[in-house]
């Protein structure tokens, strides 16, 4: 007797605060979850290590650098600076709820979290570094080898550890409490009227086919252009890089729409500036559908109510070089 | 009666901890004071501006890329490096306490830190940007527009008040609570015995000369090499750049050694990275005095107590860009 009683009176209660108010439970895109911290030495640690420059041959490139927490966990960049101010090949993706990612990186060769914060480091277009030079830096630094003692029991300073770390940071990188989570768990107020006929055009007009669970993205790989080519400069074929395979040219993970207000500039190529320019862009290439002015206003109004909460902690004080550590080489030695 | 029973139980107690403890009013070292914070509001913004790499051409380079406060407020690099990956041509100064400094800049050319947060912005080789392309950034989005309207009055954003707000933070930026500090303050068990043998060789070697006050510098202009010429390679020629006069040249402003354990490498041209090195070469250049091994191991010892609280906040959330912000040009445009 006790939950439907229950069940009775909360569908009451939403029904008296707006009659359109949704259960979450049928919807397509889900409220995102606060992160559970379970080990808060192993996400510290990785949050050094995402800020530390020192894992880059220049001393001057962070995982930050590229995606900055400050900006929606990207650099707001078409592609990205790397060492030496090398012109990167793609977008930079953001890393906030990237932890919901099918796989890592535009064409998903990282798995995970962990294989992915491998590559950057000692990619020469990126941090330019090695994995032994980056060991060798973290092992010269006593605060770091204590560090690695007390979440790995050993103070060696591996790789896989390195890359676990970080990731175990990046998990906790996620953003609930958007507008539109707010406005799923029964706030009917959380958004505007124009933001849910949005949602409802988002739905009916098919984005949510790609677009949908909790990150809103990231769940599957698409083909970009896929009613019409998309038109671009960018060398990038997608997922065909890895397999060479034709059928997979183009395509590439779909991503999160979560705070996608703050992750301009748009697509693989960073060509499209605007959220409006990336809806049309989005309803003719993949849906064949030619969305009226007033469509891409609600559906950009949609849009803006997934920026969540960001990230919120003290910027991390790095433990300093010692005599051992090797030192940043930002420029070529003079001889 | 009063005053002086408190006195002499204070002398009383000090005598019983530590009989060398010393009384601050007689040092030529005086603590730092935590920041007293007038208008929280103008603070915030300027830690935003601080923070915000759209005051660079690039999108990439913020005050924060070179005084970065996760790394003692400097990178850590011999000169920084600047737009297109350009080799700057000194050490970047650390920015925390740097609102002690007599003036601004190695060669004090700005008088004061709102005069200095102008210089970098519209440095062709550190963020290679203008004033007034700078302010059609801010001025195009809402947030900042409000932020200064609450500060300053005003929502026109000039950059005058740009540059007030940046230095306003800075500021903030002081380190109080060093384990000198505490030591200065009566807690004789804050230092080691050799930390404060340092200290008494950093007064009697004649150190303190020019290394006083309570950023332990930053108050004169001293020639580099005053009984022994400095040998570098690095062009600067100090005051002189400025005045044209031979008896400016190689006059630097002495710098802050608060923190100096985390502001490596050290000098005007970041040739020397370990303080052994650092305080030899400055003891024979500067006092033409060759100290052992265990003297330089005794004032490195006290210049590691100089360490103070670094500054401690949340990582900046930054506005995002509209579709009116002009958009940063990190690479030439191809045509």
């Amino acid at each position: 007797m006790y939950k439907p009683l229950m069940l009775a009176i909360a569908m009451s209660l939403g029904a008296t605060a707006w009659a359109a108010s949704p259960t979450p439970g049928n919807e397509p895109i889900q409220p995102i979850q606060p992160a559970k911290v379970v080990n808060a030495s192993k996400v510290e640690l990785g949050k050094q290590l995402f800020f530390d420059p020192r894992l880059s041959k220049s001393g001057f490139i962070s995982c930050n650098s590229c995606h900055n927490l400050s900006m929606g966990g990207s650099d707001n960049l078409p592609t990205s600076i790397g060492h030496n101010w090398h012109q990167g090949p793609i977008n930079s993706p953001t890393v906030l709820n990237s932890s919901m990612n099918i796989a890592q990186f535009w064409d998903g060769r990282a798995k995970t979290l962990k294989e992915q914060a491998g590559g950057p480091i000692a990619n020469p277009g990126e941090m330019a570094f090695s994995h032994e030079l980056a060991l060798d830096v973290l092992r010269s630094i006593p605060q770091y080898r204590g560090a690695f003692k007390v979440v790995y029991g050993d103070d060696g300073v591996k790789i896989d550890d390195v890359t676990d770390a970080i990731a175990a940071f990046e998990e906790t990188l996620v953003t609930p409490h958007s507008p539109f989570d707010r406005w799923l768990l029964g706030d009917a107020t959380a958004i505007s009227s124009t933001a849910q006929e949005g949602y409802q055009l988002f739905k009916s007009a098919g984005c949510v086919a790609c677009h949908n669970g909790a990150a809103v993205g990231g769940g599957s790989f698409q083909k970009m252009g896929m009613v019409e080519a998309y038109a671009t400069k960018n060398k990038a074929e997608g997922v065909a890089g890895l397999t060479g395979k034709d059928a997979d040219r183009m395509m590439f993970k779909v991503p999160t729409l979560r705070n996608v207000e703050l992750t301009y500039p748009y697509f693989h190529d960073g060509a499209y500036w605007t959220l409006e320019e990336a809806v049309d862009v989005m309803a003719r290439l993949q849906l064949g559908r030619k969305l009226s002015t007033d469509e891409v206003g609600q559906i950009v109004a949609f849009l803006k109510t997934l920026t969540g909460d960001q990230p919120s902690f003290a910027l991390p004080i790095l433990p300093p070089s010692t005599a051992q550590t090797p030192r940043p080489q930002p420029f070529p030695v003079a001889n």
